[in-house]
């Protein structure tokens, strides 16, 4: 039976976005139609208004409502040092764990052959730009822990190599509560290249 | 750090969807802001017109664009033979295995003290005008295997009886491909009670 053509369009809509299939279109759809008037409304303004609304940070690259974000304008915040992060929603889980004192830069994406984004696609040149004239000691590249974060951080660290600056790799190894008996072999290597010595 | 407020708008309307969490909704977001603005304002404009373009169809309850929806206008579908389901994706269900030939009847939900929702939430009179008015021979109480939906049923079945009209409830039992040393008890003990003879 083929849906009233309004529903239909809603579905289509909810299906374009990531990890929702024909099912939970159909079910996300229902419950909006079930729903007061007002909820499918409100949803409908809060997305009309986003890309107005919302624009990415001119010095870090982070979501903003304003030209700078919160944590570029905080004076309270280290200059010096710069974590490096592929996407916005990574800066998030940072500050969410509340221990880093320091400023982000958000590239935008990963070196990708596959996907087509090299380096002319990320906020490579504004991040350099941000290491000269600013003070600058060490960049922290928090890209994720995949082929093409690696790629990226690899790349990174030679084009911003230079005299006074720091450039660091996070830690890969076991996560916190991980079990080993299910870790995979790439993450036990990692662990076991990457260890330390005791009281260090 | 709190998100920008249009995000953070956008992520808590998100989250008053079913099955939608935080990060579930603040995903989604993302996505939105990081894909073109003309999706988000798609379906936006879609949201906008839901409750305007799509109501229930005045016969059977069904979610449809028309005063009646194509099942209830279908010549070819046998008025004597009524389905009753809870929700419109009930009926959707049975549609798409594409095997019965009568009508529908959406009651809308299911009797339920604890939600508060009893018999006059319910499309019974408009069933019951239906039954009245119409050559209705039989009534398949089709509502979910579930504790509401059967005391619906139950409740049903005794103030639709009249004479000259067959009331039945689908059956219940093991579900095809499914695996008995899986099965709950209660599945099992339907299972057992409802058996019918070979060559039946």
């Amino acid at each position: 039976m083929p849906l009233p053509p309004a529903l239909e369009a809603l579905v289509r809509e909810l299906m374009r976005l990531p990890s929702i299939g024909r099912r939970g279109a159909e079910r996300l759809a229902l419950h909006l139609l079930e729903s007061p008037a007002e909820q499918a409304r409100g949803l409908a303004e809060v997305l009309a208004s986003l890309h107005s609304e919302v624009r990415r940070c001119s010095e870090c690259g982070n979501w903003s409502a304003m030209e700078l974000c919160p944590i570029c304008c905080d004076p309270a915040r280290d200059p010096g040092v710069l974590c490096v992060v592929e996407k916005p929603a990574d800066l998030w889980a940072f500050e969410e764990a509340r221990f880093f004192n320091g400023k982000y830069h958000v590239l935008g994406g990963a070196l990708s052959p596959l996907a087509g984004t090299t380096a002319e696609d990320l906020r490579i040149e504004q991040l350099e730009t941000r290491i000269n004239e600013g003070h600058v000691r060490e960049v922290i590249l928090a890209t994720n822990p995949s082929v093409e974060g690696d790629a990226t951080a690899h790349y990174l660290a030679q084009r911003l190599a230079r005299e006074g600056l720091a450039i660091s790799r996070i830690a890969q190894g076991v996560p916190l509560g991980g079990a080993l008996g299910y870790a995979d072999a790439g993450t036990l290597k990692l662990a076991l290249e990457g260890r330390r010595s005791f009281g260090k």
